[in-house]
């Protein structure tokens, strides 16, 4: 049994993570944090009325690591890493689903979140919490930077091609679309019902911040440093993403040849993992929504490869894929509660 | 043609009453005010961009009347209420979409919203803007109550069963489903889309403020005091009521016979009626979504008797009855811009 | 480890069924059967993709029999009834959800149903699948019958207090809302999307089979034969019911007391129950969506009590009652696969 | 005034199309032809009761000649060719909203739709029903291929673009996102509600036969045969088409200067049209939700130009679209009945 402390628990990251560590034998919740909100957790998140009986609390680092050998940090970037350090001084783990971890270099950080980083030096040296990309790297870690849902979606079909040189790495487009959880739990006018439902827009075209996460692993994949064209859009449904990316072959195509190659080729990459489906048909985000699977294609069309993925945003994009990383860390099976 | 300002336009109901007005042909918009947002108006709705060049302004009742011969207010209660005097006294007409002018009685208003009423003299002699049981009053009138949208969803097709004592006015309960617009665009958790989306939740139960407003246009029906209940719901759509009210008979009910003689009730009180159609068939919101019309159906069942209407909150329900107020006080054609 | 043969695979029920029993620690699915189907699960539900490498087969009764010692019947009403004699000949468990053996009345059955019923000496014999009500006979049977969906939502409420007296029994109204996939998978004009989203309407007032099955149980509750009215409507979400149920007090209301003293009823009955919970803030469909939890809660509104109560119709109100039941009947601990 | 048959008025474009021309004071819908469906209009389109008294009838081309002045038909493809010559021979004008008079050669429609074109030597000399580019050759002819909804939402932002040799032709990638009403009403499984809705997905890759339509423009604009990328997405909404356009700068990107010159492109191309909107924001299809009007962004980012378009598929991609046709070319204001 490991006892866990959830930062930031009154938004709907939190409250998947809640849910799925309900249904863990291994884990015991027994801290969850909020700076104002002091109200039982039952009432911020009305799903959990009767079943998770603890009210949010204003706690220091010292106070959270007496309580909990793993922290989940749901909190804003910059708020993360101001208490990370803390935390890890104390002995405990700690799992940053904020990017405060992702990003390799200060500079690119403070370039897109247009802040300074709380905490520069460890940059560089946190494992990028995808495990089937970083899997030993993520075991026998204490602090694990979760990643971003949109690069999740895009960085594990697009890795295995770029590693095998059957996509130009240069001319990457990332067209995503997400629905409404991904915005968040914050009172703003682009997150309210009347303006969402039956609406699709695009959003952040070349500002939103996944892009650098994206680009410094695709970076790593192909050896040279790599830029995407990525576009999210906000999409009426509550949960899910879908990424339709679309490449240029290295090699001449041959139609059937050439997509029957990339999906072997993806097949054989992922042969081993248990949240990965390589599949024949187009992805929908429904059939992944509520698990921590993903769902991959590939087709070939005209003088371009189209690659389809999708995800939950909720569960693999975040909360399905920290406890993932909570699993390695712990030894526990990787798939345990995530079925 | 006739000149027009919208009092508070930023919200969903000022956007569909400027929609409305710009395929009228006798009415022409001149002035859109608001307390602080000073934006084109194609930037606070960018639905009208290139449609409308007109800016908020911060505007007082003076300024107002000398550009406009018609006021409509979609400002919230009390603040209705603070401008509207003086607005007639510059000799501007106005139709007040909040809910200031439509209770009779003082006490009841200060009861329902707690806040006292800033212009209680008039509260009584202010017509209540259905045209289709108060067309009389409207007509020739300088300030027009237009009505709640969910008091127009059981006040059309409760009326004409209680003058002709078929239902029983004690008895009667109304179940009510509304879209998420009817919230209005403020921020707040209850309105965010990831809230409301896969969700249906009863709000307000005993205490919503259009249960007096239902109740005194019922009492006028029946010449008895009435008390209903009223029930809302959110409902995971942007617009439309659905209102499923149950009344006991008055009478012995032969299952048929009733129900014929309840329909042809409804039809021949409102065979003059543009708008009211009363449908054999069960209505559905979206059957009326974006127009005027108000769908109206009777069953008989067991020992009951079910009513069921479907409006479109923003249009018949607030802005499209506005307009119908409008064109009646102006004397235009009742239909114009509203088929 | 039981193993399981799921009847009728192609529609929503079972596809939930799959996904919870894939879970369970001690289920083993083996058969999965269609009449005209023959494609591996995973094409006819992409969300099994991977997971379950199971072909569809039209199976008789001895080949089922042979392979599962527990067969969950998703067929439709009247075909379950056909197969269900002989699977249990050959000394095969069965979990019917269909409404076969729900009703205790073959006159009843006939009337709503319009069919003659293909095994009625059974009826009257077999447990009614609700464990929070009938445990007992449940534990040690080889047949239940699965409760329907809305009967769940609105029987679960009613029940303690109308065994405690406290509300007549004769003058309940229920305002059910459901998700459309309570229509199921079949092609009808009434499921398209662009006919269902931005819309919400009644259907079958008056005739919805749901009704009898209602009606049955009060009518147990109550001791005397009882009537209700109950009014569905196809709500524009995928999952969950909500039922606003309207009911008359039998002592007269002490508004603050009476109201306390029907949630304190409901909390004693439900003490030990752990899918029921009693809940102070109105209930919402969202809130056990996914989950096998019933939300409760009670309102004294004028001289009415107000009850309202959510839960998922795909999982309560089928599929994971389904699994609760056969928890029950193989001994295992009731939540297992449901947390 | 002009007397008006609808062909094919069961689906969701002739229902739009009914609204529209109830409110156009110089037409007169005087018949509706379906082969199988005699009811009135108001049973198959709860919409339009008590609006329009006409029933569905099963009418010969020279009957429906006797009875209308203009034809719209909204027959599916090669039942459209097959009756519009003997519509043309008995002088009736017809708009077409079926693709059989988009394609010029016979031999690409055949490719792409697999059927033998019924009336192939008209090919190539109907006018394609843009106005914005086309517009002297619809005023004046008898006979309009309206275009398709996907082909409008591409083509009006790129014409420009390509013309002033502002993007390069061959490297054009079109993501599309389109509501569910694109499907038809027709039963189909992929089109039901539970299956839509909270769920995004790609469809027709390579396939989705409005690709030659948008290439056969293109072509016409760049001066050579041109190849497109076009992927449709299936998008959670029942109205709106979003195209979100990858495309190459033809000169050397100077980042907000090229961004301005290609924005300035665009408003002084549609600087006289009254449906097309350059704006500044990113376009969302709920803003042209209902209307005739499309909005059109354009961004740089990296070394790629990014165009935003967004329309009504039934009303701008469709119904309006054929009524803005119909004003053309029978001499009423072009913008009647579509503000």
């Amino acid at each position: 049994m490991t006892t866990i402390a959830i930062l930031g628990a009154t938004g709907y990251t939190a409250l998947e993570l809640i849910k799925i560590l309900l249904r863990h034998p291994n884990a015991e919740i027994t801290a969850l944090t909020s700076r104002e909100d002091k109200r039982n957790i039952g009432l911020v998140h009305p799903a959990l009325s009767g079943r998770l009986d603890l009210s949010l609390e204003n706690l220091s680092a010292k106070e959270i690591a007496n309580r909990a050998e793993c922290v989940f940090s749901c909190l804003p970037h910059t708020a993360s890493a101001k208490i990370v350090p803390e935390l890890l001084h104390y002995g405990t783990n700690v799992i940053d689903l904020s990017a405060d971890y992702r990003l390799d270099s200060v500079e690119v950080f403070e370039t897109w979140y247009a802040e300074k980083h709380p905490d520069p030096k460890r940059l560089g040296n946190v494992p990028y919490g995808l495990p089937e990309l970083f899997r030993d790297q993520i075991i026998g870690t204490n602090l694990i930077a979760n990643p971003g849902c949109y690069p999740t979606s895009a960085i594990l079909p697009l890795t295995p091609l770029i590693k095998t040189n059957l996509i130009e790495p240069e001319e990457i487009i990332i067209d995503s679309k997400s629905g409404v959880s991904g915005a968040g739990r914050t009172l703003k006018l682009s997150s309210l019902y009347a303006e969402c439902n039956e609406n699709i827009a695009p959003y952040g075209l070349g500002t939103h911040r996944h892009t650098p996460e994206i680009e410094q692993i695709i970076t790593t994949a192909s050896g040279k440093i790599t830029k995407i064209i990525f576009t999210p859009h906000l999409t009426p449904m509550n949960r899910g993403i879908l990424s339709t990316i679309y490449a240029k072959p290295l090699q001449q195509i041959v139609k059937n040849d050439t997509q029957n190659e990339l999906l072997e080729t993806l097949r054989h990459f992922y042969r081993d993992e248990p949240f990965v489906k390589i599949v024949e048909h187009l992805p929908s985000t429904k059939d992944v929504s509520g698990t921590n699977f993903v769902h991959i294609t590939v087709r070939v069309v005209g003088n371009r490869i189209i690659i389809v993925s999708a995800i939950d945003n909720l569960i693999k994009g975040a909360s399905g894929a920290a406890v993932q990383n909570f699993n390695l860390m712990f030894r526990y099976p990787e798939t345990t509660a995530l079925i």
